[in-house]
């Protein structure tokens, strides 16, 4: 398996074709898999805003004035106001903003960047990322695509790759049933591929100001296993996120 | 960047050198990363047990049968022992197991493995799987290794791998003080490198008979970054873990 930045793409603008810019510059297979990292899906999709076209309501305010008095530093509404806009649940309020995302993903303010965003003060996440993907897959001549992000976890120091969204391949590789090397049915049964592709290619993309953000991953091989498509845990089956319903900050 | 699992590995058993087998097999390069499956490092190091090693005290007996209620299948108390002497902390007591093992890994049944495992019942993590990882990165032409493991965590189904162990390197690429594209300060500032590495090499070992539970990762590029050696959250730092320490399942 091999994995390879393309090179050379410029600063990415709303409307520019994401497809047409990677296959231009690599000779692309049909088996390899594309992982694009969310801000440029973001860019291209004209997610870019300005704090201003927030307008903070009383929910905002108090959740903003809450985080200022935690940390100490002012915290400005009309962010946490963009948050609860781009949330169906709030799963922390303090000590910083944990929510659900309008398309099932947990993560830290929603996932909405301030960095490598020239345009504008934020950038939010693309509104659909599969379908983000499926459209990036449709303009290539590659079968899959993932579309990726960077974000902490609990019990774990750091922020490593995510799938947010995929195309043309499920989610993750499905052991029920298969047998181990002595024949016992597997304990690991569902192994979510697209992260570990996502965390793969951040390896290869960075965080910084790399300037690749496009990823191929080459000759990776899916093998003969079923598929699932599920990946964002309902509440029902999560119990961090009951745990969470529960719990108050108090620090 | 490119991974390829080292080819050919045997059954592994206690007290063989799993540095001289791969390096046996692989042409190695000193900046290459071997990850390694905790698996196989716990077969080389001798922590195959059976059951009856682990006589239930009355906590094991309690939690036991509670799981057995719950899941409506008789649970056997020795293997809530053996989960109870492996951890420091139980994060959950149902409707699984969810322990913070001795070395600070959070996962399900503090890891121990029933799969993979022909000499016995029981595959524990290895004890210090940092310190195994030195030991094998002495044996090896190379600089750096990771010990890996497949685990799952909360908001996402599926399971995939992560680094319970390294050597040779810093746990996260830190990109603090660092800035954007733009000259901003940087969002994301602990990549969590040996996590990424670990999801990485398990697209390549798989899950299942595969028999390739080695990984070369070659020329992966750490950059100009400094770098931070810590991966296991504290409690004090974990609000999922202060949640989830008032929770209780009642299903
Ligand atoms: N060429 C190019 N690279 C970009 C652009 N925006 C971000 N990047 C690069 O994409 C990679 C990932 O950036 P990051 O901000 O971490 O994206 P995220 O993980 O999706 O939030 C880094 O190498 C950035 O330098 C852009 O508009 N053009
Ligand atoms: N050659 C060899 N492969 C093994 C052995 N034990 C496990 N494996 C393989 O190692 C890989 C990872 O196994 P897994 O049970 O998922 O390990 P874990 O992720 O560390 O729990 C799979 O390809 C297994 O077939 C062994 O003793 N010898
Ligand atoms: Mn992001
Ligand atoms: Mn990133
Ligand atoms: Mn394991
Ligand atoms: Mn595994």
């Amino acid at each position: 398996m091999e994995l390879f930045a393309v090179p050379d793409l410029p600063e990415i603008r709303e409307g520019d074709d994401l497809a047409a810019m990677v296959r231009d510059r690599v000779d692309l297979r049909a088996d390899d898999v594309v992982c694009v990292a969310s801000t440029v899906v973001s860019k291209a999709e004209g997610r870019t805003f300005d704090l201003g076209d927030f307008p903070a309501g009383p929910r905002a305010r108090e959740i903003a004035a809450r985080l200022g008095a935690i940390s100490g530093e002012e915290k400005d509404p009309r962010f946490a106001q963009a948050v609860l806009e781009e949330s169906t649940e709030l799963l922390m309020e303090a000590p910083f903003l944990l929510t659900e995302t309008r398309f099932g993903h947990v993560g830290v303010n929603a996932g909405i960047d301030r960095s490598n965003v020239p345009d504008g003060d934020l950038l939010l996440l693309p509104e659909r990322p599969s379908e983000s993907a499926e459209r990036i897959r449709e303009g290539l001549p590659v079968d899959r695509v993932v579309v990726t992000d960077t974000c902490g976890r609990p019990f774990r120091h750091g922020q490593r790759g995510v799938a947010i969204g995929w195309a043309g391949m499920h989610a993750s590789r499905d052991w029920r049933g298969e047998t181990d090397r002595d024949g016992r049915e597997l304990g690991v049964t569902v192994e979510s591929v697209v992260d570990e592709l996502a965390a793969a290619s951040n390896l290869v993309a960075g965080e910084g100001d790399g300037g690749t953000p496009a990823v191929v991953v080459r000759d990776f091989e899916w093998g003969e296993h079923g598929g699932s498509d599920e990946l964002f845990r309902d509440v029902g089956g999560d119990f961090v996120r009951q745990a969470l319903r529960g719990w108050e900050f108090d620090g």
